[in-house]
């Protein structure tokens, strides 16, 4: 499938088909093709919680305006931005500085150049940490969700959800934000998949001030 | 070119062919293929301002630490959030109840639980705010990367500039953020590519607490 073709057959998939599991080496697998997501400073601010069980994944959708497809959704996964992803000190920060010094891209002495300027730009107030942490991984689950439709896997990203409550009855530490959910799975072919929805065109997009 | 391919090989080209502009029906095309990204409630709260004058260009170069592909690129382009993108009576949230009427998935008696759901999701605070537009613009941005890879074009995102120079610059409404800048063009065949940077593995990326 080439990617004009993934991006237009990509659909927000309502309805699961509840007896066809994801096999485990694709869920891996797409993982792994998303974890080359280019991210700020190669930080990669994200990290997942895979939810298979039925059991957590009804835990989730209490917390997730009792939406049916959370728990049919054979893969349901909560993704977590890192606000303290760019850190002096976080263990990807600190691995990225020492690959980039084995690459030799960066020496050890530009430790407190690097520290400067990701605190410079992502440290400044709530709204840069916000910006930092919810666009990269944004570029995370979007690349995701492409991943999987080039598997042939349909998904369903999700915002509502209470916050506060996915925090607390995941035992999720206060660093991390929750931009989004997704569902993962085959789509149910006893359903029927409205057409597209609207969308802005060329000359929404563009613009001049 | 397979998803695979295009995830795996879609680096950040530091330095682009500055004689090697990008055909005008190229860009639209990308623009076009990345408006099909999925946004929260469909809202799709991005803009772009595309600039290839070489004038407009050195205009963001000098705000973006004189970075000089800022300028080599032939299309640099200003990603835009919204966040008013949410708000009733924007154009666009209008237009999107509007064809969703016309499609049969709302109706008009449900526009007032469509603008509860928004102010509640998104409207809480600054954070949830910064979190619904640049995730949104996040997802954007990276379907417009890829499908750049998938045409050929190679592309660069930019962190480094200052935020409100930019803003002022281009005179960009306070209702928008910036999250980025792309550089597109085609990588100079003079120069070498560093190796792919160092990825988080799977086992780093997916958690559980």
């Amino acid at each position: 499938m080439d990617f004009e073709e993934i991006v237009s057959n990509r659909r927000a998939v309502n309805f699961f088909n509840p007896d066809k599991p994801i096999d485990p080496s694709l869920v891996k697998k797409m993982v792994e093709m998303a974890s080359k997501t280019p991210s700020s400073f190669n930080l990669q601010p994200w990290n997942l919680i895979v939810l298979t069980e039925k059991e957590d994944k009804l835990r989730l959708q209490k917390c997730a305006m009792n939406q049916e497809k959370v728990s049919a959704a054979p893969v349901t996964m909560i993704v977590l931005a890192d606000n303290e992803g760019f850190f002096e000190g976080h263990k990807t920060v600190e691995q990225v500085f020492q690959e980039n010094i084995k690459a030799g891209t960066m020496t050890e002495k530009q430790r407190d150049w690097f520290q400067t300027a990701r605190s410079r730009l992502y440290g400044k107030n709530e709204k840069t940490i916000q910006a930092f942490s919810c666009k990269n991984a944004g570029f995370f689950a979007m690349a995701l969700m492409f991943a999987a439709k080039s598997l042939g896997i349909d998904s369903h990203p999700m915002d509502g959800f209470d916050h506060g409550k996915v925090m607390a009855k995941f035992n999720i530490p206060d660093n991390f934000y929750i931009p989004l959910l997704i569902a993962f799975g085959y789509f149910d072919e006893t359903k029927s998949l409205p057409a597209p929805k609207w969308r802005k065109g060329y000359d929404d997009i563009v613009v001049r001030f």
